[in-house]
């Protein structure tokens, strides 16, 4: 589709209270972040003259434990300026995740840009790599070779459904890249305040061994546009030169950054109900039993849902196509409660149902209640 | 310097007035943009469901004559992006001017990124090219050679301390380029608004005959982020896929979208004052007949004035310094009412003072005071 | 190790007898090529006016059944070429099997200097693909995604141990590949002819469903140097523009070119040597049933012979090590008649030995009866 | 033109005699070179395992009074690898002339690949610089720019007509460079031995202070193929790698590594008569005093002529085909005595004529004569 096509919001059919499942990236700022950002103190941030971006950054990197922090416009942009900063140099390569963001979802861009060429590995079911496919990817000295100069981990994994990565795991796996030389690990942590609250820990001891982050202040901190990479003095100083240049330098951002303060502040405890609501939903879609489709419960480690679709009777997108619909036998039953529940299908057997700030108790109830009257549908 | 020794603004002596004429880069939003930001409509613009940004990038679609728009993070991602779509192809080259904001102040982005060579030919005092020289540039079909892709234009040429390109010469460059094959030409138009308004035309009469267009609503329209660029349909959607791949897409930008609205609304015909402000300034400097420094009146076409420096006695250097601090004897013989004014040397025997919507009547007049002030000191 | 050092070939010990198994790149050239290389009519080729690289030229792509050919350096530029020229779009992305050359030992290159983002699929044990695993793999139409722009192909399969990619395989995924919308389809033929000899087919029929094709001269044909690119007439000018910017193209390339063909005309059929010898190799080391190692017997299927080591008290390196080196046992035993073999550890368990026109069924014998000598070693 | 045309050198004719002068790539082997490319000792180049290559590379490095060397298939491949060795950092920028070969014939290869952005400056009739127009070019720290990596220089001065650079600029250029802070400088050195033999200095003398040179084989040397980068071990260690992955790797190259000894042991010295006859001719083409035509002899440095055209009656293209050509009063006049003179215009108003060892007196007097047929002929 094209830009001037102005599209906006789907239309709704029948006037139907739309309960939008589709991605935590749709969450929508808060009040206080609105006042936040019309009442920001701004300056030329591209000169470093942003007070409100400068506090942002401070406070970044004083919550990841590390020394310097920059804003940058997305997580992708996180992730491109991480590596492209790890991977100045012409012929390195990435070890990267063959289900992570970078991977599947960022154009390549790393290589597109950057040059950088991509050893991907086997990301297990959880978010995680066997070690034994880490050392056996790092390329020794030899002229065939790019030169490995960084590994890439994902924290909660989006392409896993929100796995959380277990503590053990990470200081296995950070100690493992260092005692076999590989010189950068970086951490795409674009929704990382989830593994935190779902830990119960603070977000630095997740980042501790790794050498630059990058994370979000959307999605599930709801600020309207943002994402932060940590690292050290140095690393920031030269993620500031490519953010430059790829156009990434933004001039009175304080705007921006001032929401991203109250995400910080306010915003960060409040996961955990969206992490309560997803296992809520998780828990009642599987209580259904419809023989068509089902949830895993205990793969819902934050804010994302999987639905699975054991049968080809009811594919996922049919299953989408439904609950994001109204029938006429449904306005009749109904009267004028009826729901759409708007979710993306994962591949041919999967749905994904993510929950963020936008959602209720009340609204994740009705999309039970829109799933279970079409699971009722689906019995006759 | 280090992103996190939060410099802000730099430290002010004496608590005097600060009269900033660096740039217009500084310009900080209206009320009415701040306004405008907290209430905005907004959704995720990754997936073009944002209502504030679809209105923003028709409007602008509309007021510049073309098909499509896209809103990037600022120039120099327009730039960037609009390049690489004109030279989506290996091998490409682009022919700039030697003072563009392309060729000196963008990083070598469209090369690092792109892979694009560079040709630059000379740009005159003016801003213009000899048509000759681009003539002699473009490359024929030859193993040896690299393709020529794109011309870049700049209006309001910012190396050239705000030239505005004469609307004959925008019809001839353009008609010559296409005469002799060149496939697109780009036009960097940061302050084209500047350019309309100098000219007294509407800006779409100044971009015609260009393939894309890369505008700033932050500069002297006072948005506090963002850029865009106009183009075809199909031009735009390419840029688009550029923007994500460089993680310039961002979620709910309807804020800053709104503060752009409000800048393509309000803030075009104020341009005019800035303009008038500086010519006033610039008539100022040079009524002073300082043996040590002028300004040169009739190169002021719009927002900016170049201060020049015929002796090495007073380089650009001495005198943004003394004009930038405060003395014992100033402070004695003026009271209280003692201002800095803050310009950036521009080489050695230059300076550029840069007028936008933070400065007022008032505020240039003591910015005159002050360098007269100087002036006089300069004397004994 | 540093370029001026000078090494040559490694120090042989005792005045050995050198059988050197490592590679087929280390193939010498015939009598016959010498003197046609000192013979050869040439001439400018980058002005293409070398007759005897067009002859070399116009033979290949009769031989391929393609419309035409270019001379290269090697077969890591034929790949690097045909896939720049395949992908010349910025943001295509490629794929290939996680153990063809172009990835495993090409530095990178296609990202490196083209920015080809790579996605790396599954080799199974004989060269070939699933075809889900293709299928999978193609992008579709979205902003987040490169565009899958080629599927390369290795035939014989170099990282698997020579494999012929069987017949109705290579039918099979070329029709697939193209059905599913795949635009090009690369073919990596450094041994093509050992394929097309060991199918006993022309070897068109192996590349009459692709696109573009990569043969080696060197190798088993025995030229000094050279590779070459066939496909169609579009392809190759844009490849020679490529190879021109690459530094590849070559003034009197026409002495290359004699050997080369030299090489196409008597030196194809007599493949069939080097695959009888390999099996006679394989057979011979399997019959020796020692507890240490083994060769793939019915894994040889070209040129190559797999050295298995199933337990870590005999590894790859020991076994290596052992079998190019001479002991005072052995001196003592042999006499003057002692000979050390050459060859590749491939990881810690396997090793490979390949045969080309530089070793004779006698060499083979000796290699065979050193590698006994050393199994009976083993045994005490 | 398509590769598989065939076309091998132009036609000719009535039978013609023809005398090349296009330029000296055209240059063809010598006996002895024939014979050394055939008695060659090879071995596998990409191991190091070839002891000509490694003669070569050591005699280069000897010659040149550099550390080590690197055998690459052409000129520009070395300047390419020379470049991308110097500017391995994403964001580096190189200072070159704006008529030197880099920037002009070799398609804009170090951006296309590389990813370096190119500030060329102007460069002088005599193929020097301004020193103020190198240091205006360096790059301060700054986030705006990229960095400044390496300084090319070219000599002798093909784009300029085969000027050699002066001693004494080469001295000050290059120790103004360093004191200046540019990391590196490079020499474009293709024809490097000519400006030795014209200064009648040894070679090394002209590269003590660069960093880095590419000098080729072929062109006057008449080695058929090859050229070669001097410069530190590490620097060479680096540029092997480029080399690889470029695939610009060759296997037995010893063959042309053995016609580059020749060259390097024979052809030398022997330049002097290519400059004896390329000032004869400059002489006897500017003695002709034709109004349409004459030759710069005090610009003839070295093998390259410059035949100028003041009018616009008689172009450079005019003159190179009817010099091409014969007419038929010409073979009237000369029954079967006539020859053919090749010359490549460059522009519209000069044309080159290059001496090289294909060349002899008595070629080069049949080439006057027929020039001077045509100004008698213009007479008319």
């Amino acid at each position: 589709m094209y830009a001037n096509e102005c599209q906006d919001s789907p239309k709704v059919e029948r006037n139907a209270r739309v309960i939008d499942m589709r991605s935590d990236t749709f969450s929508l700022p808060t009040e206080k972040m609105r006042h936040a950002m019309a009442e920001a103190v701004v300056g030329d941030d591209v000169f470093q003259e942003d007070p409100t971006v400068n506090a942002l950054q401070k406070r970044a990197a004083e919550l990841f434990g590390k020394e310097s922090a920059l804003l940058v416009s997305s997580g992708t942009m996180g992730n491109l300026i991480s590596v492209l900063v790890h991977c100045r140099e012409r012929g390195s390569e990435a070890i990267v995740g063959d289900k992570c963001h970078i991977f599947k979802y960022e154009q390549g861009g790393i290589s597109q840009f950057g040059g950088v060429h991509v050893k991907a590995i086997p990301t297990l079911a959880d978010g995680t790599f066997l070690l034994e496919d880490i050392v056996t990817s790092i390329r020794t000295d030899d002229i065939h070779f790019p030169r490995t100069k960084v590994l890439c981990l994902e924290n909660t994994h989006n392409g896993c459904g929100g796995k959380v990565l277990p503590l053990a795991y990470l200081d296995k796996v950070t100690a493992f890249a260092r005692a076999n030389g590989i010189p950068a690990i970086h951490m795409d942590g674009a929704r990382i305040f989830n593994a935190a609250i779902a830990l119960k820990v603070p977000v630095s001891r997740l980042v501790q061994n790794v050498d630059s982050v990058t994370f979000c202040l959307s999605k599930g901190l709801c600020a309207p546009v943002g994402s932060v990479i940590v690292g050290t003095t140095s690393f920031v100083a030269e993620a500031r030169r490519v953010r430059k240049a790829l156009g990434g330098g933004m001039r009175q951002a304080g705007h921006l950054a001032a929401a991203g303060l109250v995400a910080l502040e306010e915003m960060v405890d409040r996961l955990e109900e969206d992490h309560r609501r997803a296992h809520h939903f998780a828990r009642s879609i599987a209580a259904l039993q419809s023989p068509f489709f089902t949830a895993d419960v205990t793969a819902t480690h934050s804010n994302m849902v999987r639905i699975e679709f054991p049968t080809d009777h009811v594919t996922a997108e049919v299953f989408c196509k439904r609950v994001g619909s109204v029938t006429d036998a449904e306005e009749r039953d109904l009267g004028q409660t009826f729901v759409v529940v708007r979710l993306f299908p994962v591949g041919k057997n999967a749905a994904r149902a993510v929950i963020c700030n936008n959602l209720t108790d009340a609204d994740v109830q009705m999309a039970i209640s829109k799933i279970s009257y079409y699971a009722d549908e689906l019995k006759n």
